[in-house]
Parts: structure tokens; sequence; C-alpha cells
């Protein structure tokens, strides 16, 4: 099933190597640099850039695309590849499809007119994310609790895409699952699946977190609510045998620093798609830049 | 947990019974008129309105709360009773809520300077209805096929609340689901729970569900979508054996008439949650109700 | 995919049809005699029996064999259709495959040197019976029930096979399941599977089934032990409001008599994968019956 | 809760201070020795064994008792402690409790007429053991897979207690799972929850796991069989991408040898309730003391 389009995969870490082969198992002619040695399947491996991509309709960087903010993220490469973002604008015409692109690239790329789209913005790609992120965060659990899932009592702190998710799991698995969030219709969908559901009160301060911190009542507080809610003077009421698993992104829901104080097991679980996940997490971006690529009319 | 708070509850069928207990058991005074010996547990009968609402902080009509779009709703009335909502408005100062009320009776509320709530609008009311209707409707199927759940292939059509709560329960009980829609996050979401999916053209004709009329692929389908598309050049191209529930409202999404003619077995199941579970309807009436109370300022 | 092995099947009700279906699907020449105007896919049809047998490596008689210990078990039979089950041990010298068959049958057979081999003694048919004997129980469960499965409460008597295909569906279903059993291994194992349990005393009399007698504690009890467990002074002890499902064979295990004075809802439901699920019931005959066929070198 | 009976708990690892906290917690005024500083909740801890068993009813060694097969097994003390299990037959009479007790110590215990009873050997103890077992197998799994389980295909080889138990988990995260046995009566089973089924050949040679090996077929292989199944001609035919976790007990089923060279990652997962779950492990370890207390008749 090949489909006569040339895409150019640039850097990355393993997932750009599950990545490549999944490109080129849908029938792109899928050209790969600065991955070191990672298994890219049926993809073919470029040394330079300028070949990688000749005839391409698409180039793509890693997730993220920098991270230095300057050059390609090539952590795997085998010797210091540096290509620098800005150069990259200078020698392709087509489409350019990075993750977590910043400010700087994006008006550099409008004054030089080059399309660039962020697919880590894409929607469709954090709906799916959802999943991997949910499973990894249960696995953080398993390997840290001295107990089986099944059979704990686990509070989830917010109900929007990944709390969803690791309910479901949770509860798949055998835990008793509490949702706590402010929002009334989240908390009515939770009920009528079954969870038991925890109201907060619009302060999240200690007042409105006191019903999850109650003594004993959870094993495990999954945090996936993106405010310093853990600070210390809840982190003080929490009981001890609490395990805290904090999945929001920079900066954190938990105070880390009086976690430990206090002698609570604290984890701060980021980009677990990635980390937990590689292949999925490449195939996911696979699908999403399908979509893209349909939407900008390169398929 | 008395809160020494009156409500009058007017009308209605074996739901309303079930709201009238619940809200009893939730402390408040509670006073039935129109429900026939319908069990209300605690709450009291009254033999008029005008007792029911002596004193009462709210006024609640059953859902409909009219059947003629003239009086009170009262199927279950022992005798003929006719109490005009018009009338209503005259004795009551108290809020008045009620379920699918029309715009003739908001505008004269309006002109009477009173208060008037439709809590079926809620979106709350609408997420907990999500459950009982997906389990009827899987009553339903269970009823009506020849062989179990289990192992069934099913084809969900829809991927909202009903769309997504049914594919959870039929998973749950092994079928194997597949989820069609047209919008791609749906669709994203749907695969990363595990479900196949089958990505609908824009143009719902024969076209856009062909995949969904496959000879023999699926064992049931599911359609959620308020709009005709089993209309009789679809039902023509449908495999005997299978069998169609249709839970999209009026007008409703099938030709009924070219499927009986094609032999096809065709189900429109409309307002389950009452019919299949007025316990659990009355009681997600009462939660809704507790909500708007608190809204409105009477709790 | 044809084995050039003919097989007769004689009378029999919907499941038969459904047999006949599947074993000409697997590639047997398939005759059938005495079901009416059953579908039997590819089956093929005889006027009498003599041709039905006529060449055929088995015979296959339906589940019950009889209905009046003599001839063979017609319903669907669009005539009077009386063969005598002696008649047919002299017509043919294949083996003769039945369900639920008598002594006296057996006895006969014996003499008259005839090998006759009732597929319902199969473990594995019973094994295969657990999953929509549940189901039906459920789906009966679900149409006397005014509230939905998914939060209510219910309690499974026994834990053999039955009991666990039930106590599972349930609780994917939503239901807080609670197993009652006098075995302590089977505790155990509902335990570690997260269900409540409720041990009974080896006196199964009131005092052993108190747990499940609490007031309001279940909404249904669903027992699967076969005596007579709910008698007169249990039912007595019982709640107005539970629901008694009953899936234990003749003499049953509820005085329903009593339970019907009580005003208690009590069910006998029999012999349910044929009733609820004959698709399935005929499949689950064909699968018992190749591991026959197998075992007796048919094929 | 109380209960005036003494025991005295020696030795052991994590899992015995759960155990001791467990005890202590349903009413056993609870003696320690031998334990370090291990949490022990409310049981007391004592400076010797001749303190620790005055007055006890009942004496429990740990799981495994002996680790040199001659002293108590005493991972956790802080120094050096030998105590010798002959010793100890001579300084109580009343019954001792023990995990995986050796045959000479039961001689021993029998000749000097004094009561020995392993716990390990309890059907009780291993049916609860199975679900810590089979969620330790699939954190492992989780640990060292590069995609998410909700997705995988998995096979689990035997379908006993821990193969039951697996499939089960496996197939809620969303694995679609093939179990692969011998027996046809467990295939039934396997099949009617849904289940793939893998029928292999009574000779366990390539030839009988060969469906198992086909190409790419599955993600994980789970043994559970205790048979060397996976000689080095087995794990010549098996893809290069599939992750082998070997739950047998010694010898293993798996050629970890051939398994490296050939560059296949194989994980021998032994005693998992002690090492993923000592908590679990030890209230398991509570539940079959109390069950084999009441038969021996100390409580």
């Amino acid at each position: 099933m090949e489909n006569n389009i040339k895409i150019a995969l640039l850097g990355g870490d393993a997932r750009q190597g599950y990545l490549a082969a999944d490109m080129a198992k849908r029938g792109f002619e899928t050209a790969v640099w600065g991955l070191g040695d990672q298994n890219i399947g049926e993809a073919v491996r470029c040394k330079d850039i300028i070949s990688a991509i000749a005839g391409a309709s698409a180039v793509v960087l890693p997730l993220p695309a920098s991270a230095d903010g300057m050059s390609i993220n090539c952590p795997f490469a085998l010797y210091e590849e540096k290509f620098k973002l800005s150069a990259l604008l200078d020698i392709t015409d087509v489409p350019i499809f990075g993750g977590r692109l910043d400010e700087s690239f994006f008006s550099l790329a409008n004054k030089k007119n080059k399309r660039l789209i962020d697919y880590f913005e894409s929607e469709s790609l954090q709906i799916r994310n959802a999943a991997p992120t949910a499973e990894g965060a249960v696995s953080i659990a398993m390997q840290h609790l001295n107990k089986t899932i099944c059979g704990c009592a686990v509070a989830v702190i917010g109900y929007g895409r990944i709390g969803q998710m690791l309910a479901h799991l949770l509860a798949k698995m055998g835990a008793r699952v509490s949702v706590a969030a402010r929002n009334l219709k989240q908390l009515a969908q939770a009920e009528s699946l079954g969870y038991d559901t925890v109201r907060l009160s619009n302060e999240l301060l200690l007042g409105g977190l006191e019903p999850v911190c109650e003594n004993g009542r959870f094993d495990i507080i999954f945090n996936t609510v993106p405010a310093r809610l853990f600070d210390s003077s809840v982190i003080k009421a929490l009981p001890d045998s609490v395990m805290l698993i904090d999945l929001s992104s920079v900066p954190g829901g938990v105070d880390f620093g009086a976690a430990k104080e206090r002698g609570i097991k604290a984890i701060w679980a980021l980009s677990l798609p990635g980390k937990y996940a590689p292949e999925t997490a490449g195939k996911i971006i696979g699908n999403t830049l399908i979509e893209l690529f349909e939407r900008e009319g390169i398929i």
C-alpha cells in the first residue's frame, strides 16, 4: 500500500523510531535522520538532512522539537548532531510538523512564509495520549505500592480526559474509586458510572480537599489538576500512609519538599506516554499526523 | 436530617412516587397530590392542591409537566384530575419546577412574574439519564436477540453521552463494539478505549453508512444520532439478520415502515429512564432538583 | 470445508435449527427431520426419518430428547409427528446423541447393543451453558426491576459455575456483588476477585441466611443452590423490596407460594440457555457434539 | 475487639510485619521477635523468643520458615539472629504454623509429639495468592513493555488459578487475551468468558506450541504451566518481538539461556505476592491463619 509520498523524520527518541516504522508501514517513503541506531522498521536512514528532505512532502520534527530552543532535538544521535531549527526553514518549502514548538520559531516561520504545525496542540493527540498516561500512572503506583491495586481506595482529583481514563482503569482493576472535582456536571457523570464522588469547594485550600485528606481514607491520590492543590498545609493534613501521584504539568500540583519532610511518598509523573509506552506514543503521533496531513492537503 | 423546608409534588407517574420518597428521605417535608396510590415512602398525600402547596418553598411538576399542554399530567390519579397549569400560576408565588415545559407556559409565567424552571433542560439530568438509557437499550436488545450479548458484534452510531455509555456497557458485557461517528476527536477517544471505529463520511447517505451495512458484520446496530440515517435505501442495504435499536428522539433515525417491509427487527426505544428504571429516574430528578434548589437559593 | 460426513438431526426446537445451520457450516452434510419450518441454514430438510438417517455417521436427538418419555421431542413439527425412541434403535446402528436421556432408554439401547450418548451430561456443555444462563438471569432481573443494575446491591447464593459467571457479569455492569456460600475456598476466591462475601453456616436454616435477609441490604438475591433454602420462614424474614431469582433446578430453592403471600417478587428461571439464547444454546450443543464426535471416533 | 488470645510471630520479612499489624488489629495479643525495625502496628516487640512465646496459644513462623533449613528465617533482624527450628520444638507445646516447612522438620516435630502446620499448603492461601501473583506479573509486563497493555495481544499458557486471574485482569485492561491449554473443559470455560482459545496438543513440543509461536501473533506470553515448555527449539520458533514472562516455579518453564542468546526478553517472575505486594501477602497469611486457628480449635 505504497502511496508515493515521501516524508522526512528528523531527530527524536524511541517514539520517533516507532513513528518511522509506523509511517513506512502505512505506505509513506519514510526518510530518517538523527535517530542513531534506533529500530526504524522499513524506513530508510539518511546520512544528512538534505538527502532526508529531498523530495519530501512534509518534514516531521520530534516531540519536543527542540530541547535547547535552538537545534533539533537529537538525544539518540550517535555523535553530536546540531542542526538549527532556523536553518531548516531555509532549506525546505514543505510544511513542517513538530511537537511543542515555541513562539519564536512560529514567528520566524511566519516571517519566512513557511507552514509550521504543532502536532502536540492537536486535540486528537491529547485525547489519544490519555490512555498511555493513565496506564503509566497506574504502573508507577503498582511499583511503589506495597499492596495490590485491587482492593485499594483511590482518589482521582480532576475529571478531565486523564482523570476519566484513570478512574476507568483503576475501577476495572478492582480499586474503589472516588472522583473529586468542583464541576457538578463532571461529578454527575462520575456518579452515573458508579464512582464515589467528592465535591470540592471552589476554594481549593485545605477546606476544599479536606474530604480527600481524611485519615486513612485513601491509599493513593492521583492529582490531574494543574494547580498547586497540595501545598504544605494540605500535605500536613494527609495521613502518613497515603501515596501521592501528581500528573499535572509544570509547575506541578504538589509541594514535593513538604511531602518529603512529612515522609509521604509523592511522585511527579510527567510525559508518561513517551516514557512509559514509546511505541504507543509513536503510533499516536502517526495517527495525528495522518489527520493533519489530510487537513493540510498532503494526502 | 429534616431541613424544615416544604416542597409540593404534583401529578406524575411512578418516577414521581420514587422522587417523593427520595425527597422525604433527604429531609424535606414533602406533600404529594395527584399520584393515586403510588408508594411515596415518608412523603404525605394531600387531598387538594391548595393544602399541598400551602407553606411550600417550591412546587415540582412531573416529567412531562403536562400531557395535553393545558393541565398537570396526572396519569396515576384515581379519578379524573384536571388542574390547569395557568391556574397554578395564580395560587403560588414560589418557584415552579417542571419537566419539558412548553414556550407558552413560560410566556404566561413571565407575564405573571412567576419563576419557572425546566429541570429537563439541566445538563446534569441529561448526563445522569445516559446510564439508565444505555441499560434500558441493552435490556431491550437482550429481550429480542436470540443469542447472548457476550460475543455479539455491535455498532453504536454516534458517540455522545448515550453512545459512550452504551459502548462501555456493551464492551463490559463481552460484545465486540464498533463506534461509528463523523467527528475525528470522538473516534480518537473511542479508539483509545479499545473500540473498533468506523469513520462515517459527512454525507450520511448510504455511502456514509456502508461500512455499517456490510453483510453480516453486526448483530445489533444502536442508533443515537437524531437524524433520519436509516432511510429506505440504507435499510435495503442491511443484512436480514441485523437488529436495529433506535434511541433518537422524534422524528427518529429509522424508517420503520421500510424496516418492517424488509423483515428487519427494528425497535424505537424512547424515554427509557422513566420506562425502564423509574426508581433510578426519580432519584436522578431528585439529584437535579437539589442542584437547582441550591442555585435558586431555596436550600 | 466439507468433510464428507453425514449427520441426522431429529426433532427439537429453535436450538436444533441453529445447531443444524451450525453443523452444516462446519462442513457436515446435515439432514434435518421434524423441525417444521425453522431456519436451518445450509442443512437439508428430509420428509421422513429413514431418508434423514440414511448414510449418516451419527444421529442427534434434541434437548430434551423426549417430552413424553416415549417419542422424539418435536414441538415445532407442522403436523403431529410421533416417532418412538425405541423404534429409532431398530433402524440405525450408528451412535445416537441426545439430551437428558432417561434410564430406560439407556437400558433398551444397551440390550440392543446400540451406542447412546447423553450430551447434556457433558461437563463441557455445562460449563458453556453458564454464560447464557447468567445473562438470561440478569435479563430477567432487568425486566422486573424498577432501577438500573448499576448501583444495585445483589447477593449471589452459591459460587459454582453459574454463581461465578453471574457475579462477574453483575460486577461488570456496576452492581455491588456479595457472594454467599459455605465453602471457605469458594469464599476466598470470591474475595480475591473483589466481591463482598457472606459466610453461610452449615445449617442453612434461617440462621444461615440471616445476613442475606437483613433489612434492605440487597435489591436482588440470585439463588443457584439446588436446595430449598428459601422456605417460608426465610421468606418471612426478607424485606418487602427484595427480588428473588431462583436458578436452581427442580424442586427449586424457593417456596414460591410463601413469596407470593408475602408480596415478594420471586421468579423461577429454568432452562435459560434454550429460552433466552437459543442460537447460543444451539452453538454450544454443536461445540459439545464436536468434542463427543472426536471421542467416539466419528471425526 | 480484643480476644485475650496471644500469638507469637517469629522472624520474617515485610509480610510478617504487615501480618503482625493485621493480627493485632483482629484483637490478638501479638508478640513479635526477629523482625528488625519493621512497622508492626499495634503488635509488641519482644527482645527474646522466650518472652515472645510465653503464654501464646500459637507460634507463627515466616514464609519460608527457614532459609537455610536449620534456623528461623530472619532477613530483617538487626543483628545476626540464629534460632534453630529444632530448639523451638523444645520450648513450646502449642501448635506451630509456618510456611514451606520441610520434611525433616515435620519428622522431628512428630517425634517430639508437637503439632506443626504448613500454612503455605492451605488451598485457601493458594487461591488468595492468585490475585497478587497476577497483578505482579502484569506490573512486570508493564515495566518492560514499550507499549500499553490496552491493545496488546497476549497469550496465557495454562488456565489454572493463576492463568484465570491473569486472563481476567489483562482482558479488563484492554488486552486481547488468548488462553492456551490442553484441557477441553478449561478451554470451554475460557471461551465462554470471551477469550480466544488455543488448543495445545498433548505433546507439548514445538508442535503443541506452534500456534503460540506464530510470527508476531502475540506481544506477551505468560507461562503458568510448571513444565519446561519453552525449550530451545520452541524459543527458536518465537518471533523477536515477543516478551516471555514465566510464572512457573522451579525448575521453570523457560530455557532462559536460549532466550538470551536469541535476544528475546524473558523474565522469571517467582514469589510475586511477597515481592510485589507484601502488605496484601501478609493479610492473606492472616486470613489463612484465622481459618487454620479455627480448624485447630485455637479460636
